[in-house]
């Protein structure tokens, strides 16, 4: 079939393929949030219906908690190569809500753009690979190769259940490629292949000192204030250089390979960056570029602070307890367990006489991953992108993390890519995230290309 | 009369009495949020229907925003002195609310203690200065020397009303003495006369970085983290022995008098204050003993931090703002002006490249105040309240502030004098604020005994 089939398929179902993406996009499954469980689920069970009226067989791993979809076609047969892709349907929590300029969880298109919680991430990334699918097998009947989908519901908060589930699944999850739909592109004409992405480790820093809040005009002065004691930590965890102060931190980073700085030598324009996001790129650690420090190096950011008064006005107060939020990006080969240990005992003997400090990791680190550009699959997702983009793709690596993607790779025993149309406009984690509903199409194109072209390269395991 | 008098008509009038505070605690009088005026003017009312009732003249000045309520009876005549009592009805905001154990604005009382916001500061000193008035002029219809009341409603908010009204008001706030009805003792079974209070400035630092919230993946290493920033500002106003950083802080700073340094030899129970608080007093400056931090030395405090997530889980964002509250308290001869502005010169240089940095000084300031304790208002106070506790007081300092006092002293021409039945474990400012009923009785009984005490005292002019 040709590109221009494909076109054709879009363009007939444009209508009722944006209605269902909207459907989507209301379940506020929020994941951080235990509260939102019930709409976690609800929209599991939609992605379910949706697979098996299509044709898929399907199963909802972990029902009853945060659901993981699983959807399999194996009627191309032991010849052709199985294609596990991995999307996921849950979302960042929605907070500063008055940031919002309309509801999260009520789509509005503004031209071609749709705003909406997950309208992106991954929403709309796992919208074009589902769509490509259930089209392909509504016009055709078939497929030309094995496809598993993994779509899983705990991504922005650690992928906890699936990453215990991987064993016990594994033989389910065996697969040639796997194709992991959740990264971006530089710019919206510059389509990429991401090589790689940064682990992640995060913990909630938690700080006590008296057993009610105290007058700050009786007490201050004599009992240690929770919130100094909070920015003493915090600021020590890093140097004046914006290096990671951590003791062992560095000790495993490894020099980046041939292919990875070939990655960072993609221009980086300070200027625009600026204008887009009104801040210049002058975090970090000082001497390494800024694609290096986002693709490259390391980072420990502060997520979260809180403590005291926060509202109009003063209020002399020296609270009883604080709190911050804290995560790492983690690059070859450093390993979360050894780094959030490293983390957890520097921050907890920083505590200062009179004060409790403890330190709770969370659950969902994830490795760093690599990939090579010269595997099949990355060879076969170039040309058809090259064919919906009219050129080949850039060759990138991705900042942040999916933590579940080194795992996922080590039990499908498969060959990884990363593959995405997000954009840095799209504002995902933060108020007004949007999506293109152009890169809904242009996504669609390049995974109904793909089938076919990839149908042949069956790995040699 | 006799104490014994005084006695009768508390106990004659108990229930009554009770019944009364409690209507004063139900109005939720917070001063530090506008959206509380209403409640503020409903309860100035309240206060001015309470006095006209007793024979008082009475003026709400400030009236459409916190009103002050002004009372006086001049009865008395030319040759009788004039005693100015401040008290205020404004209150603390109540957050943390689910740290209440009940509505702080529906008084709960629990044996002798009395659970409210305000229950103590300082509706709970307030009210046993009005019930001790209104009961002699009830029973005597008539008082024994000149009474002037102002009676606040933003001391917990800086007084900004009242501090801008006083030039206007300067002859109608003329007296004698003036008596600060606003502090607290060491302990149950020790009553006290304060012979100062610490001066006060405060501040709200905020952090501006990037138009919206930025993924810590994508972006951590890249810009500039505010969070990060606010940390490094906040560490750096303190060096590592509690000393406060900031240029020219203490250069005002004289050292303190034969009557401060006699007071800060009362005795400090280090085991006592630990078992109290739940943390032991291991803040402020090092070198320095806690009595002496709490009231000889100034201090720094942040109130409070806000920015990024506090939710569950975590959240892997870079905040586009966050926030600081900061308060500092003064000793003689701080300037609370040139501190301030010392202080956010010191903040506002620290702004890091790519970060805006800005500090807003807030109204409200205070002078540090210092009284003699031989005044003839301290020697008749130090009789009545030996009357009572069967003990003379004991003369300590006060780290908190009342920072109109120094202005309200300017202005009056009185000689001033703190007084207070207030206890540490009264937990102002803090959930489950309380005040003893015993307190409101022996306050009462202070107050009626003082008024005859004092009556021949007229100050040489």
């Amino acid at each position: 079939m040709t590109l221009q089939t494909y076109k054709n398929w879009f363009s007939s179902s444009e209508k009722e393929l944006e209605a269902l993406y909207f459907e989507f996009l209301r379940y506020p499954s929020i994941s951080a949030d235990q509260a939102f469980r019930p709409e976690l689920q609800a929209c599991a069970n939609w992605l379910k219906n949706q697979l098996l009226e299509s044709g898929f067989s399907v199963e909802l791993w972990n029902e009853n908690d945060a659901p993981i979809v699983f959807a399999s076609y194996d009627k191309a047969g032991p010849d052709k190569p199985t294609l596990l892709i991995y999307n996921h349907y849950d979302v960042q929590p929605v907070d500063p809500i008055d940031l919002w300029e309309s509801n999260p969880f009520e789509p509005k298109k503004r031209d071609n753009l749709v705003i909406a919680r997950g309208a992106q991430d991954n929403k709309g990334q796992c919208f074009y690979v589902l769509s490509a699918l259930c089209q392909m097998l509504a016009k055709t009947k078939s497929l030309p190769l094995n496809v598993k989908l993994c779509i899983e519901g705990e991504e922005e908060s650690g992928s906890t259940s699936l990453s215990h589930l991987l064993k016990e699944k594994a033989s389910k999850l065996q697969a040639d490629y796997l194709l992991i739909v959740d990264v971006g592109m530089p710019n919206s004409t510059t389509p990429a292949i991401t090589l790689g992405t940064r682990g992640l480790t995060s913990c909630t820093v938690e700080i006590e000192s008296s057993f009610t809040d105290l007058h700050s005009g009786m007490h201050g002065g004599v009992v240690y204030n929770p919130l100094h004691a909070l920015v003493e930590i915090m600021a020590s965890l890093r140097d004046v250089n914006g290096h990671i102060a951590v003791p062992g931190f560095y000790d495993t980073v490894v020099t980046p390979s041939a292919d990875e700085l070939s990655a960072i030598t993609f221009h980086f324009d300070e200027k625009e960056f600026t204008q887009e996001y009104g801040c210049s790129p002058t975090g970090g650690e000082k001497g390494f570029a800024p694609l290096e420090r986002a693709w490259l190096r390391p980072t420990i950011e502060i997520n979260g602070l809180t403590g005291g008064y926060g509202g109009p006005g003063s209020k002399t107060v020296i609270p009883a307890r604080a709190q911050a939020k804290i995560s790492c990006r983690l690059v070859p080969n450093q390993d979360p367990k050894t780094i959030s240990q490293q983390l957890k005992r520097y921050i907890e003997a920083k505590a200062p006489a009179g004060v409790k400090v403890h330190c709770t990791v969370h659950e969902g680190i994830g490795k760093p991953v690599r990939t090579s550009p010269h595997s099949p699959l990355i060879q076969a997702l170039s040309l058809s992108t090259k064919a919906v983009y009219d050129k080949l793709p850039q060759f990138i690596l991705e900042g942040a993390s999916i933590p579940i993607v080194s795992e996922l790779q080590a039990v499908s025993q498969a060959q990884v890519a990363f593959f995405g149309l997000g954009l840095a406009s799209d504002k995902i984690h933060a108020p007004n995230e949007c999506f293109g509903w152009d890169r809904i199409e242009n996504g669609f194109l390049i995974m109904c290309d793909l089938l076919p072209r990839l149908a042949d390269k069956k790995q040699d395991l």
